[in-house]
């Protein structure tokens, strides 16, 4: 049995949407038991393998991540990362404010021994639908180059046990391919990868080739890791948006429209975070998964299947022995 | 009289499209000559207001950048350049080797006195085809933040000059908008221009609302900047490319599609870098403007335009007096 905590009340769309995901998970996972965190009074479901746990007390999108989490000790996101941390569950989810999930990771779950600073990873989708493993997507803005070493091993780790890709391709983020392109940070950062004995270090890999499979790994540093990724979304919003500005121009372009419409929606799809779940938080003694805040049902369903794979394959266990052996 | 000296070798498609760049631009201004570098036995256009000097030496993209302009004196490039220093032509434009040319302009061309670094600017498509000054994308990749308000100096007066914007909005990119968002560089930096008295300071902008008209002048180091701009470009390519394969996949899909085309074509026009011209070199002692390495006629005839209009508004005169204005 695989005990994941949810924290019911944070997101966008949250309770309704959380409560949908976790019946369909209750359903399709026999070997799966959750703990419940939030308002009894706004959620009627029950089942023999849901423990719920009441509180009313909620952190907002606006609470400063820290004092928050300091503060509101009986917060739904802090009681699922304080089970996390008691042993109780083997993997926290929730969709709420990002910095205080962090923040919560970091001082209640706590950090493997050897990590210096956690990250974020995430599957981001290709045009293939391949996806890749990319890491560190927001959680330190100011890594040194051997925190990116750390995060390579980490996600090569991520890649090989929820991915099950066997030799996954390792890169790192840059502005050139070549070995002496970028800043300061990467010329060092591709150097120490270069020394590491990585299974398949194949060198920098340019933003413009990362929707088109260039690696099965791609590290960076949370600065522009975030930035890269909020530059994709941004750029894919402008011009589905100008797509349907065309589609609707007309009652000949709509006409013509409607005959794609369906392909083009694929396009959303393949380019959909809600397919790749949400991003964890690496490097803790415990999976801690944030589910995008404007997540919908399936988006949040496929964050608790990615904890649950998560702990399936004992993640945090291959991560601790995999930093014993990058230390020692 | 304007007079433009031009690395007729230079690019993907040199000498040919550069030729024909030069006859429209010829044409279309009467008040402009050209001081053409390049291998005569190539070029068989003839204009009274079109001098050629023959030169067979070339810098190719494969060279070392610094080396190569000290090595191969005689370069068409490096001629260019020159003839800039020399008071000859009052701008220089190419679309070879970005490195090199870089370099050109800082040994050979010359920065402003008060100038730390120069910094690469570019107009840069949005959704609405109004655009955005968007710099340095690309000369500087450790850039401290006090060259950042320098950039954001320089940016203001492009946007002022070039554009023809009153009181242009100002944004440092980043991945929040809150005041406290950011690695250390970009908090440091958004001190540093709250401090400074820009009229028209707003603050961070993030990626995903660059295309939508966030600001009208976006400043960043070389290193992000250079990596949104590839990154926009990647992202724009791949759906691009999903959706061509889209309206080829069926008989039906492709006659849809041909209703369709034409106004899709403007979507790709819209985010089309030709439209913009080049990026210009700023804090140099004289106008260098770098051409996309993969320009077309238009795209080099539009860079051409953009030298000219720069000399026209004597941008270099008023970035030296802005400049001393900065540092005194």
């Amino acid at each position: 049995m695989v005990k994941i905590a949810i924290d019911m009340m944070g997101g966008d769309n949250a309770p309704n949407i959380v409560i949908e995901a976790v019946k369909q998970a209750i359903h399709d996972f026999k070997d799966l038991e959750i703990l419940l965190f939030g308002d009894e009074n706004k959620c009627d479901f029950k089942h023999e393998r849901v423990k719920f746990t009441h509180t009313d007390e909620v952190i907002t999108m606006d609470d400063e991540p820290v004092r928050s989490i300091k503060r509101k000790k009986n917060a739904s996101m802090v009681l699922a990362a304080k089970s996390v941390k008691d042993g109780l569950a083997e993997a926290c989810v929730s969709a709420g404010n990002t910095g205080a999930l962090m923040s919560s990771g970091l001082f209640i779950v706590g950090r493997i021994k050897g990590i210096e600073r956690p990250a974020l990873v995430a599957t981001f989708p290709t045009v293939t639908g391949k996806g890749f493993v990319f890491l560190d997507i927001g959680a330190n803005s100011d890594a040194k180059p051997e925190h990116l070493v750390q995060y390579a091993k980490m996600g090569e780790i991520y890649a090989k046990q929820i991915r099950g890709i066997d030799k996954p391709s390792l890169a790192l983020l840059n502005i050139g391919t070549e070995e002496s392109k970028g800043n300061a940070q990467t010329k060092k950062t591709y150097q120490l990868l270069k020394e590491e004995n990585f299974e398949n270090f194949i060198g920098n890999v340019e933003p413009k080739t990362l929707l088109l499979d260039a690696s099965d790994v791609v590290v960076s540093d949370g600065y522009n890791g975030n930035m890269v990724l909020k530059t994709i979304e941004g750029t894919a919003t402008g011009i589905f948006k100008m797509m349907k500005d065309v589609m609707t121009a007309s009652p000949i372009n709509k006409l013509a429209a409607l005959t794609l419409k369906k392909d083009f929606g694929s396009i959303k799809d393949k380019l959909d975070y809600a397919e790749y779940g949400g991003s964890v938080l690496l490097g803790l003694n415990g999976i801690v998964v944030k589910a995008h805040g404007s997540s919908n049902e399936r988006a949040f369903y496929n964050a608790i299947k990615q904890a649950k794979l998560a702990a399936d394959t004992k993640i945090i266990d291959k991560m601790t022995k995999a930093v014993g052996d990058i230390n020692g």
